[in-house]
């Protein structure tokens, strides 16, 4: 789909942060709306940075003694049920399957045939915990077999209302860890560490600064006695949260009945935890770095890293600057950069510069008939057209084209940093200590996250939603205050929380 | 899960060869039953060797210019309808989702709410050519968009009465490429390609001997003008379908309306491929290699490639084993082989040579006191096993350790091609040409390829299945008759096929 840039402009994200959103996913190709309610396409740009994600965190997992395996995409309807709390959770946005064939339909077509209607109906597994402990409960016989550490990569149903691309899909891919071990001392530090791994992966390889807490119970997983969480900060203030760490307990292995023999020969409840991340930090990623010009992406992450686009006038010129460019390209292939080289003939320079702009790829290195006379070529990193103002000077960094790998390496690893740096920045010029519940109402309406000392009550919860729309996003691990009275309503303080509008 | 080997001994497959596969998947942890009808559990031991399979097929369509992406679980039932072969050829099959929430049932439980019925039940996808379409109709509009070369690594779901773990299944994991082009000689280039690319990697990677072709009508893809396929032989003699290529044509084009402007600006509907392979070669990879003492895999797909057994008798001798065993380990880590070092305490070395013969490592690396004296180890191959007599001496090979990576990369890249030499000698001393259709039928019951002369007509061929339940498994790309009568009704012959009865 070369060279087909949609000339429409983006909205700009201060006139309208959800129009500017869509614009971006739609324009740098990440994703399309599908004909199916709810469900969207994940392009090849959108998908290549799952991929990415994928590969990334898959490797941590490994690292810390995880392994994949795949379980059924159909849960019982009774399997649901076992666990209370998960199906109240659940219940209400579940794609249900009640029949297995189609057949003649009276006056053409075809409809499900009432004969093929199933005993039981199936759920598209909205997550799979219950699916899978109920193999768990059959692997798992003693203390030998613990912990259990199993991963598992796909694809997941919750039948949503109103949907946003990448943020709140009907069908979404994701991740969901799955462990069980044989103390809860060993499962809490399981869901700790996971939560690490969410975080340091947020941080390193998305730049996107996270804060790590625990949610209040209103905010918890369904099934659950904790649920921990990474919370990023998106450019319009709001909070989105972007990893789950859950402590099950043994809730799910009491309804499982996922035991295991002692050394001493007792038999004793598993202790379980689960973990997911999903496309949802597509988003995040998007709605953290971008701008109004396009897609920025960290280099970590980008489907391609660094983009040559050759500049000529005429056919002599055009083959001395293809024959350098391709050396560059082969440079930077060769020591392992996602690299492209646009030698399109049928539209200009500008043209490129604004296509590639608008994807988000990191470095752009031209290389023109003056470059090629000083054995250099110019990059212009993404990063740096953020702030450049209608009229200014792009700013150039003149590359040595005999180092000219090490070079990309050194301005890819900047970027990274850069990428980083301005948006923790922006987090923490958004995130402050609200003095009184006043203060916070009034600040909120320009988005933003608040600290502020809660009682802990859901009834101050909820009326802080009900009346600004804000949540508590967490609370920290080891619970602190900031004065002695919830802001909310002077009762005693249990904890500060971190409170925001959420996506 | 270490340490439990089921003690019940693998079924031999002279004895039921049905029931040796099932014991070898089940004992070997590579898939489990669900409780979800027809639908497995694929466990790490197996989802690694699909992992490995994903890696290396990705790799060969990414470097012939295809990208992947990610369409929707659910096809509306009218999509479905649109290409009138397509729907009759999946019709049978299809979990159809009616409801989207569950509400309390009345004398408790939950139950589908009959307030949520979707207007229009969605299709659990079996195959994605409509709902790709139908995204190709909006994203291609001149020829510049084309070839789009498009994969989706994914799973589907085809409801099966009678099922067999990875061989069919209700739900399976594939990957479907999707390709558009100008012509009917571009598109059927690429079905072409990508067949051989499939007999590539079935020879390459799995080991296994195909013959390519094409399929008879009978046996082609729901909506495709032509099916091309690569067909293996089992243990048995039995034909697995291993992987197929799909020339659609115009046919979804026009359901789809997938149309471009041509140069001269003419609108055309586009040639169409789709080509597949599933977790059904994990079945075909059980069948082709393995043998009654347990899994045999090809190094190239190993999870674990080799594993290391130290043996000693107290604690001195195993501080310097263990000394010694880590330290073979980090050289063939750090040489990039999947290396695992069992150092097990509370099982014996030959616990652990049967789990390793049982699971398919490809080589065993014993280290014990003498060895150290030596500076070797000794390894012993999996294939080398399946040929020894009870009370015949284990044939070892003697690996020095100061060049045990480059040794152990030698004894896997033999490993590989004996593995495949074996099975290529097994194949063809299966395959022969019938003489008579009375030969045909008699030498089936032994299992085997055959060549016979064809009329073409499906009559004949039907007549075959029903008196044999063998099928023609392809026809040549080029036709061609060994001499000129139809094995079966004495008509002219239009050529060779290859005759077997089939998985």
């Amino acid at each position: 789909m070369a060279g087909k840039v949609d000339e429409k402009a983006i909205t700009p994200m201060e006139k309208d942060y959800n129009e500017w959103y869509q614009d971006i996913v739609l324009r740098a190709e990440l994703a399309d709306y599908s004909p199916v309610k709810g469900c969207m396409v994940i392009r090849p740009h959108g998908y290549r940075i799952w991929e990415k994600m994928h590969d990334a965190l898959d490797a941590m997992f490994r690292e810390t003694g995880h392994k994949n395996a795949y379980f059924p995409i159909f849960i019982p309807l009774s399997f649901l049920s076992k666990e209370a709390e998960h199906v109240e959770g659940f219940a209400k946005e579940c794609a249900v399957v009640t029949h297995h064939r189609l057949g003649a339909k009276e006056g053409g077509g075809v409809e499900p045939t009432p004969d093929s209607k199933l005993e039981e109906p199936l759920i598209v597994r909205p997550t799979s915990e219950t699916i899978m402990y109920s193999m768990y409960s059959k692997w798992i016989k003693s203390y030998r077999d613990l912990p259990l550490l199993l991963n598992q990569w796909a694809n997941v149903v919750r039948w949503e209302m109103r949907t946003r691309l990448f943020l709140r899909t009907t069908e979404f891919l994701w991740q969901e860890g799955h462990t069980a071990h044989a103390t809860h001392e060993e499962s809490w530090d399981e869901v700790v560490k996971m939560l690490g791994i969410y975080a340091r992966f947020a941080e390193e390889w998305m730049a996107v600064p996270v804060f790590t807490g625990v949610k209040s119970d209103s905010e918890k997983f369904a099934g659950a006695l904790k649920t921990t969480c990474i919370e990023a900060m998106m450019q319009d203030g709001k909070a989105l949260q972007a990893g789950t760490s859950h402590d099950l307990g043994q809730n799910f292995a009491k309804a499982f009945n996922v035991k295991f023999q002692t050394e001493k020969s007792d038999w004793e409840y598993c202790w379980q935890t689960s973990w997911g991340v999903s496309t949802r930090l597509i988003g995040a990623l998007v709605m953290a770095h971008s701008d109004n010009k396009g897609l920025v992406l960290p280099p970590k992450l980008a489907p391609i890293q660094a983009v040559i686009v050759p500049i000529y006038r005429d056919a002599a010129q055009k083959e001395a600057i293809l024959a350098k460019a391709n050396e560059i390209f082969g440079k930077l292939a060769g020591a392992g950069f996602d690299v492209h080289l646009d030698d399109r003939d049928n539209v200009s320079p500008g043209f490129k510069y604004n296509e590639w702009e608008l994807k988000g790829v990191p470095l752009r290195i031209e290389l023109g008939p003056k470059d090629l006379e000083k054995g250099e070529c110019q990059g212009v990193t993404r990063v740096a057209l953020t702030e450049l103002k209608e009229g200014e000077r792009v700013p150039r960094i003149a590359i040595p084209l005999d180092s000219v790998a090490e070079k990309v390496g050194e301005i890819l690893d900047q970027f990274q940093k850069t990428l980083f740096a301005r948006a923790l920045k922006f987090r923490d010029s958004k995130t402050s200590v609200a003095a009184s519940y006043d203060e916070f109402k009034s600040k909120l309406e320009n988005g933003g996250f608040f600290w502020a000392d809660w009682c802990g009550c859901p009834e101050c919860e909820a009326k802080v939603k009900e009346e600004t729309k804000a949540t508590v996003r967490l609370v920290p691990f080891e619970e602190t205050t900031l004065g002695d009275k919830c802001f909310v309503c002077g009762e005693k303080a249990k904890t500060k929380a971190l409170w925001a509008r959420a996506y």
